[in-house]
This record gives structure tokens, sequence and C-alpha cells, in this order.
């Protein structure tokens, strides 16, 4: 372990409270102690840095200028909470974060009163405010009681449509309220759009020296003597105004861009605003993400998320892997395909490095999109591109294709439009917890008229769904495949489209037939080999669709055994409950068939390693095997070694 | 039938190509005409009136000036489309419109080569227009070739995030692409937010005077001589730069606000913007929502939407009601229990009158919040409102809430807050067809850990799952209802929360058991009374809820019936795969039952009247009985009378 950092006024803090009697002086120290413990912790665990470093002195401003948790403080996304939660009364368990029943890695409401949002996916933290906001206008009255409420969203989140909508709303409504827009020209991938560039602009064209000569000159007359500070604070609003058109269009009163890590600056201009805003405030502060350590400011991604790492030499502790990522070969796949067909193009938002159409986009660079942090228009884009005569590949995390699911029915399903859907992230994600799970996926999209879906039961399969995706014109098609490395089988030298809606067997046996749907195969087949040695040998099917379904295999596999059992990394009503809707067609039921689906459970599952998660789930390989035996009615002797 | 208007230019038109030889002076009488013509088939169908008169003039300059259907027109929302249909060879069919076997209400991929890209809900044509563009940039080849990409989208729909996502893109993209605003103050309801406000005052600063003299001016010297037109076509587009700041932040090019009712300026400036354009162009178009016919241009909505009406009185031909509408009793029940509890708030995106929260807004204005089309930050806002302590009643139509799932997933249900989701429109809907169909919503609403969701079977039903929201404060919990009236049911004087989780039974029979999830419960009625004719007395049963299931009702019916079919106004994955898993886990298909789950069928079903839908779904209560005899082994002798 590194030796722990040097802290003593942290150390003294036990909650925000402790920074009121602060002078500005200690507050600067204070900032430099949290960044060295934040650093510290992150090395134990790894996690997002980056982001956290970021914002070292604005957690330490706000919470010196606002009166948490009765101000509601927000964290947009979040992965930059961690010195937030430093300060409010977490330091203890810092060092658990991202852990299996150790901090979460995001805010969460049930973890401290500090949070009075959480957040994890990008964008909503200016809706949630709002909505804090018009409760203490209507005299709601939680426990504690609802002072102001405070957004803090970076220039990549408020390109989102969700937040403008939000701009839009709380502009109208125009209650006192503040949005800080954490300016640090980087959210995961560098941000882009033209609202990016316009946010270039505005600190592109005025000195932040000028605001800050500006905000020195107050800060001696803030706070005491108040009255007179309070027409200081007035006047440096008025001052600091310099840009941010757009923001003043929408109904807000735009402050900055200031420099986010020079606490002369932050401190007074947030007393100012607290103790003048009447409306909507939308304070833009520039910060560098991982600022303060080399090793993140020096990296391409400036720190986003690390594995354990050395603090002196910054080097990462990773395992080294024994297979490929999915991610990589999904993106080998379609680089590979898109070498023989020009019609293929791929759209992410914001998600280059996560999806891997960096790679692609290195070698296709003009047909690759990047439509910012924006699904909606992401995935309807992508029907005008097919209804255009091209090939989209709309690669998104399971969880984010949420976002554009309207889109996905009324403009991609029901114009059956061939715009093929690369899911990754499907079933648990491990560290990220339940806000990235990819549950839902199979059950949103398989009912869908028109539509094909498809999960990788390992690398190869992928590789050939790929191919698959290019080959089918006929309407949308989607493939799943989940997070991490893959099983290390054999790849193909190339993709080999494969007939829709025929799954494989696996292995021929008697009495229990296992259907698997995706990457829980592997178990599925470790559970075999352990029944093996009970003399039971079930019979293995990949179903590879679960639209359309292979119903001559289904119906085979019902039909030549006692029992049924289907399994897939989803929640129900999915791939299971449509095998189940053709027994109940087919009137296999009516006659007795012991059937079984495997699904996720009814809840949603705290970070942990994806095994942790998936055996809280029973869904490993010992899971399906105790399964079974019940199932036969044979008693299982003891826990297998 | 109201005589039909004289119309000889239009009756020459056959398709777009017969306005390019029409003088300007032509293309005026030929607005005049397909104004008539439209008024005349709306009165004979219903439907969309407002929207298509405020677009006359605007439909035949884009067809004048562009090379249809090379170049992709794109109707936002797609509701304003009659004269564009009229105009594109389907006039012979317009008095069809919204009918069985008839002409779509929007436009629609597989109806005309016209229609590009169909639309129903609102905020996507730019993203399409921006597909089609990179298509054109990429080579897309489809027939006909890629020409330009024009979006003609509302100040409402373009107040949507979408909207916002897909300008951020097209701008940083910097294409060839043409953005027509339509500004008519007026979506479905009048529109809210900043963003409206913005565009009130960008054409409240200028005269428009100015820019139609620009525009006269420019009109004699184009389009020949060629060489001096366009010369003069750059002028006019340089000056007619007034305003839209907001825009060419995001990198357009900003023409107007021009007159969209004069052809004077609209074809000068649209040619103009034709010649020139080397990138992203908005043109900012006023118009008046039912310009043209007095009774719509009086009606407070615009003439929005109506039923068949005589030209000359404008009288609506309604058929009169028996019972009220679901919208109405669901209004009236929030506001009852809203005068007992003022925690109570409701909130609709952009659907005032639609979700009957303009009834609550009369009796407590403070208390609703109209958020602009902006599903996502409604839901948000939301979940902002429950976690501030009010009680949030989201409202929103089944489709469209699809626009806020993830919001519902990552904001409302992981973090386990109450918010109420009050869903109209569940189930097939009738003329406006497969696009508004509420289909989807129980199976991606019942798959989240933590939901409660109810289905009301009859109004009544509806006022106390009313209250069962108000009352239940642990999570989140839905209701769903029809659209359209009720079924005369005597009406509680009040509503009384439901046991959570608990159905009821309607009817004890013997041999089947029906057990109904929503509003199909008359048609299941229906069909019990015909099977007692023939001596069958099924067991009824209404589950109210499909989160929690109602265990020991499931499994008493099931243990005491032969066979059991569930019903639901909705897609797989939803009510009946619940049912499915809870038999199946509770080992009942062990030893046979027969089990059926009436579903939606795996297809868009087109338009046509409720009734009829769910003719072509099979779900009337002759499907009903008819399933119920298959299944028994009774013949059936013929159709019942």
């Amino acid at each position: 372990m590194t030796d722990r950092p040097n802290t003593p006024l942290l150390d003294q803090v036990h909650s925000p409270a402790d920074l009121k009697p602060m002078s500005d002086r200690q507050l600067r120290q204070l900032a430099d102690e949290l960044r060295a413990e934040t650093i510290s912790a992150v090395s134990e665990t790894g996690g997002h840095l980056g982001a956290g470093l970021g914002v070292i002195e604005l957690t330490v401003a706000l919470h010196a200028v606002f009166d948490t948790p009765r101000d509601r403080l927000i964290w947009d996304v979040s992965h930059q909470c961690y010195p937030h939660k430093i300060l409010t009364g977490r330091r203890d368990r810092i060092r658990t974060l991202r852990q299996k029943d150790g901090l979460s890695g995001f805010t969460k409401r049930s973890e401290s009163p500090y949070d009075p949002f959480g957040a994890a996916h990008s964008s909503t933290s200016i809706s949630a405010a709002l909505g804090f906001t018009m409760a203490r206008e209507l005299g709601g009255a939680p426990d504690p009681a609802l002072g102001d409420a405070i957004a803090v969203i970076g220039d990549g989140a408020i390109s989102a449509g969700m937040a403008f909508e939000a701009l839009n709303n709380a502009g109208h409504l125009g209650r006192r309220l503040f949005v800080i827009l954490n300016d640090n020209e980087m959210s995961i991938a560098p941000p882009t759009g033209a609202m990016s560039s316009y946010l270039s602009r505005l600190y592109g064209e005025q000195p932040l020296h000028d605001l800050k000569e500006a905000a020195k000159g107050a800060i001696s007359l803030l706070p005491p003597p108040f009255q007179e500070g309070a027409k200081r604070a007035r006047d440096l609003l008025k001052h600091a105004t310099m840009g941010g058109t757009l923001f003043e269009e929408l109904g807000f009163k735009y402050l900055g861009p200031i420099d986010g890590h020079d606490l002369d600056q932050l401190l007074p201009v947030l007393r100012a605003a607290h103790d003048r805003a009447t409306g909507p405030i939308l304070l833009h502060v520039l910060t560098k993400k991982g600022k303060g350590y080399r090793f993140a400011e020096d990296a391409p991604d400036r720190g986003h998320a690390r594995a354990k790492f050395d603090v002196i030499s910054g080097k990462q502790h990773k395992a080294p892997s024994n297979a490929p990522s999915y991610t990589k070969v999904f993106a080998q796949a379609l680089i590979d395909e898109a070498t023989r067909d020009e019609r293929i193009v791929a759209v992410t938002a914001a998600m280059p490095d996560g999806t891997g159409l960096d790679l692609f986009a290195e070698r296709f660079p003009k047909r690759m999109f990047d439509v910012a942090i924006a699904e909606q228009h992401g995935v309807t884009f992508c029907a005008g591109l097919a209804a255009g005569g091209m090939k989209p590949f709309c690669a998104m995390y399971s969880t984010f294709l949420q976002r554009g699911y309207d889109q996905v029915v009324h403009d991609v399903a029901i114009q059956r439009l061939p715009v093929r859907f690369a899911i990754d992230r499907a079933g648990l994600v491990g560290a990220d917890g339940a806000t990235h799970a990819g549950a839902f996926d199979v059950a949103y999209l398989a009912n869908l008229p028109g539509f094909v879906v498809m999960a990788a039961a390992d690398e190869a399969e992928l590789v050939h769904m790929v191919a698959t995706a290019v080959a089918h014109d006929d309407g949308p098609i989607a493939f799943r495949f989940p997070r991490g490395e893959g099983v290390g089988v054999e790849m193909p030298e190339r993709g080999q489209p494969l007939e829709i809606g025929k799954g494989r067997i696996i292995q021929q046996g008697s009495r229990v037939a296992i259907l698997s749907f995706g990457a829980r195969l592997a178990e599925v087949m470790k559970a075999t080999e352990a029944l093996g040695a009970r003399g039971i040998t079930p019979t293995v099917a990949d179903a590879r669709f679960a639209k359309p379904l292979d119903r001559d295999l289904i119906l085979q596999l019902a039909a030549g055994h006692e029992a049924l059992i289907t399994i897939e990394e989803g929640a129900i009503g999915g791939f299971g409950s449509h095998v189940a809707q053709l027994l109940a067609e087919e009137g296999v039921f009516d006659s007795g068939l012991k059937y079984r689906s495997m699904v996720l459970p009814d809840t949603f599952i705290d970070q942990a390693s994806p095994r942790d998660m998936y055996a809280a789930a029973a869904m490993n390989a010992e899971d399906i095997e105790a399964r079974i035996l019940s199932l036969l009615g044979v008693a299982r002797m003891g826990k297998r070694a």
C-alpha cells in the first residue's frame, strides 16, 4: 500500500459544517489535501479518477458556500463525486469504492442525505434540481427542509437533449436555481457537436484575467460587512456576465467563465450568486480533468477510469487478459466487414472508446459518427441513414439505448428500417452497478414486430452476428454481448451470416434440456460438466435468436425431454417469455412439461464483480446445476468442491 | 355531402412535376384551391385540419422549388401532410384519410415515394434529414438518387431535446441541409418554455415588412437570367439574416422570420436558399394554424383535430357519448384527490388537453406543469418533485412515455421514487394507427424492480386506481387506461385505495378461467355471456395488477380449472408473461395446464376503428369465445348471430 497522504485539515472535517469556520486560505489547503486523499483512495480501489480531480476546488467551494444537505447538491453523472463523498462523512469508507458492499461509485440516495439524487447516466441533474426547486416553492417538506438546488453538469452532458429540455423549462419557470457548467472540454471522450464549439468560443472570447481581478476586488468586502458586501456582490454579478447569449435566451443569468481551480474566484462568485440570485443562474466554470495528478493530466483520457495504480509511478495494476474483449472483437469484426462493404457506417453517442468505434474511426474516419450524448437523435439519425441506403451500426450500451427507445419503436421498427444495433454491456456489468446493468433490452426489443434479436454466446459467435447483421437488410436487427473478455474460443477467420431464427445444439443429452440465450453458455457448460459427474447429461442448445424463435428446435427440445430450462442475461419479459408463449400456444403445457426460465431476479443488484453479481442473481454454474438437480428430483449432497 | 370546391388548376396536378411550369401567380391560385380541397376532404373524413391549413403555401412552395421525391421532404409529426398528399398523387384517395384501408393520417414510407420518412411522434425530422444528408455525402444510392433533405418542424416540436440534439449534430457536420421552422405559436396546445419565448422575441424584434420588400425586390431577377439572379440570391440570403443567434451559435445559417402565407416571400427566399446554400440553413416561417378557414382560425385549438363537419356552418358531427371518457374520469378523480392532498402535482409534456390536465390546471394552476415536448425531462422532473416530498402524477400517453424510458428506469425505478404514472391511450387507439398504439408499456414497466403496474378494467376502476396511486408512497406506481369512452358503469362517489397486488373475482364458474388485465374485461364478459348460451360458465377475474401479481388468485384459478387464459391490451412480455413465469416457477406446468395468453399480435396494426383494430388483433369477444371453445375442444357451429 502506498503511504497515506498527510491531511491535517481534512482530518478535522466530519461533515460540510466543518468547512464553515475555515478561512479562504484554509479552504485552499483543504482542497490540496482533498486532492491527495482522492488520488490515494482511487489508487487502492480503482475507479473514476480524472473527473473527481477536476472538481476538487468546486467541491470545497460548493460545500463552503451552500448549506448542504438542506441545499440539494446534484452531481450530474456523478462519477466525479468521490471528493464530495470524502467531505460528507464517508471518508472512512472511501477505500471501498465500487466494491461489493462498499460505497457506490456514484451518488446514491440510500447512502447519504448528502446525495439527494442519484445519477450515473448523464444529463439528468437540471431536471432533478428543477423538481426540488418547484417542490420547495410548493411547500414540499421532507427532512431536511428544502433549500436551494444546485446542479453540477459537464460540457458534454449539457449537450444532451434532456439537459436542453430542462434548461428550457427552468428558464420558463424562472425560479432561483443554480446550474454549474463544469467545462473541461472532455466528457469521457472529447465532446463533439456545435454546442461544444459554442462553449469554446465563449471562453475563447474573453480572457479569464478580467474576471479574476473583479473577483479579487470583491473578495475583501465579502461577506462582512454584509450590507457593503451585498452591493459589491451585485456589481460582481453584473460585470461577470460576459457572454452566454444562448443560455440567456433560455432565461438563465449567465456568469463566467471562471477558473474552476482558483478558489479566489470560485468562492466570491459563488457567494455573490448565492446571496443575490432571484432566478435561474448558470455559472460557467473551466476545469481540467485529472487536475493536479500528472499521470492523469497527461493521459489521453485524462485519467477517466483507472485500475488500481501506484501513486508515485502512476502505473496501473491490470490483470493480464486471456481473451480479447467483446468490445474489441465487435470493432474488429465491423472493420473487417466495412472493408468489403462501403455502405457500412457506425454511430456512437459520445462513447467511441467504450464501444470500440474509435478503432473503426481510425480506419474509416468519414464513416463513423459521434453524435454526442444524444441517443434519441443517434437512433433516428441511423434510421435516416438506413432510409438513405446505408447500413448503419448503432453501437450503444444496453442501458443507454433505453434513452432512444421511442426512436427504436417509432422510427426504426414501425418503418422496418434495417438499422443494426450493436448492444454492448448486456447483462450485469460489475463495478458500475445497477445503473449500468443491461437488463431490459431483450424484453423491450423482442416484442417489437419485425425485429431480429440475437445474443452472442461467445466472441466467435459475435463475429458471426456482425456478419449476420451486415447481410440482413429486411428490417432492424440487434445483437447483444456482455462487458469484458471473451471466453477464449477459437476465432473464425471471417464472420459467416447465420440463418435467421436458427439455434444450434451444443450437446445432445437426455432428461433435461438447457436452452441458453447469450453468454451464460459458458456457465451452462460448467454446470453440465458437474452434472455429468452425477450421471446426468443434459442436452444443451444455444438459441442465438430471441426473435424470431427457432420453433422447431424448441418444440423438439420440449418433446424429447422431461424438463426444459431457458437462461438469459436479462430480466423477465425477454427470451424466456417468448419461449413460454410459444410452448403455451403450441399446447405443450397442456400435457405437462417441467419448464423453467432463469432470468435476472426482480431486484436492482448493487456493484460487485460480475461473478458476484451473477451469484446474487443465482445464475452461475452452481445455481444452474442446483436448479436442474432440484427439477429432476435429485437430492444434492453437500456443496461441490 | 358538401359540394366539392371548384379546383381547375389543382385538377391538372398529378405530381409535383406539374408545378414546375406554373407561374408564381398560378402557384398562388393553386394554393387557394389546395386549401379548399383540404377543407372539403377533412370535412368528410375528420382528422387534423388546422395544421394542414397552416402549411398550404409552404407545401406549394416547397414542391415548386425543390425536386421531390429526389429531394427528401420530411414533415415533422406529419399531421400537417394532407395538402402534401393531395399534391403527390394521392388526391384520389384523400377522402379515405385515417380510415380502415385508407390513407394514413401521417406520412408513411410504404404509401408513397414522396414520404421518405414516416412520422407521428414529434421532433424526429431533423435527425432523419441529417441521416439522408450524410447518406448522400457517402454515396448512399437508393432509387431515386439522393438530393437535398428538408425537415419541416414546428415551434413546439423544435423545443424537444431530440431536435436540439439533431441541430447540434447537424451544425457540427456542416453539410447542406434545410430546416424549415414552421412557427405558429401553437403545437397542439400553446407552446411553453423559454425556447418559445425566444422565438417570440425573434419575430417581435423585426417587422416582417422589411424582408417582404427585399424579397419582392429580388423576385423579378430570379431565377433567369441565372447569373444575375444568383448574385441577388446571395444578397438576399445575407440581408434576410436578422437574428436567430441561438441557431447561429449551433452552426446554422438563420433566415427569417418570413410570412409563411405569402408566396411572394416564400418562393424567392426558398429559391435563394436552394440555389446558394452550402451548409445547414434554418428558415424561420411564421404561419397561422387553421389559416383560411374561419371556424378553424377562431377555435381555441385552431382546428387541431376535427370530427367530420359541415363546411358552411363549421358544425362537427359527433356521435353522442354514453359514458365519460377515461381521460376526463382520470382528470376529475385527480382533481378530487388534489383537493384533499396538497402534495399532489401533475406534469404533462405538451398535452394538457389530451391528458385532461387542462382541467386540473384550471383548478390548481400552480400545481400543474406543462414541460413542453420533453418527456425525458418530464419524467426526471417528476423524480425530483418526488424526492422533494411531492406526489407527482406524470400523465403521458403510453406511446409517448417511451420517450422517457431511460428516465423511468434510471431516475425513478432504481431510486424507488414514488412517481405516479397515469398512462393514457393504452392499447390500440383507432384512427391514429400504429404509431400511437400503446402496446409496450406493460412489458417495459412490469420488469422494473419495485414498480407497481395496474390497468383499469373500467372507468370506476380508474377512479380507485387514482386513489391507490395517491396512497402508495413506497416506490413508483403506474396505471394504464384506454383511449375513448368508458363502459358506462356506476361511478363511485370517491376513489378507494385498492390493496396492492390483489385482483378480484368477477364471476365464479368452472372448467375455464379468464384472467383479464385492463379494459378487455367488457369483451370478456360478452364472450362469457355467449358461452353461457352453450352451457359453459367460465370463471372471470380482473387481475388489476400486473405487478405485483396476485399469486394466490392465480394459483387458485390454475388449480381449480382445466384451462386458464390471460388477456391484456398489450404486446408479449407483459402481464401474460409474468403469469407464465409464476406458473412455471410454481411447477404448475409440470403436471399440465391448458394455459394461453392473449396479447397483441406480432405486427403493427394500421389505422381503423378501435373495434376493427382489435378484430385484426383477434381480441374481441368473438375471438375470446372461439379461443375458449377450441381450448375446451367444443366444436363451434357457425358464426353466432
